[in-house]
């Protein structure tokens, strides 16, 4: 079985009809939301490159950004997160 | 000399002038923006640990999410990046 690996997907896209379809598909692989434009999941080699494709077919031949990274084991361990929801902050209700 | 990795840093902020800091800390650190809320760089171990600890303090007791993500070599390698300007697309003058 080929080896799945840890991949981080981060867009930049204007058009929002575009954008709602990057997000449908990114759950389509079965990646989670981390961040507003921010992805994560785990995917083996093949159908990380099926769905980057498929990423950048949604865009046609609007503006936009695609970045993919997989990580490996030991990269996904240094990594640091920070997640904090003020209560009293308008913006924790988004 | 300590190891140096590239660093992906990207964030989820709400306050405007918390989200101007954090930019301008990770100019600083010389890492340079590849999307709208994200940065990439070369840091070693200690100046990425300063580095995530000072945008932390930058948010304080408000509402943010931050990713840091050390890559090894192999996996910058293993990135995908896909890059488009529509030069008929009024998102493009951004």
């Amino acid at each position: 079985m080929m080896e799945e690996h840890t991949v981080y997907l981060f867009y930049d896209i204007e058009d929002d009809a575009i954008r709602n379809k990057i997000a449908d598909t990114c759950k389509d692989y079965g990646l989670e939301r981390i961040q507003f434009s921010g992805f994560c999941g785990i995917l083996n080699k093949n159908r990380r490159e099926e769905f980057f494709l498929k990423l950048t077919y949604l865009i046609k031949d609007k503006s936009g950004k695609l970045l993919m990274l997989p990580v490996c084991e030991k990269d996904a361990k240094a990594k640091r997160e920070f997640i904090q929801k003020a209560e009293d902050d308008p913006a924790s209700g988004k």
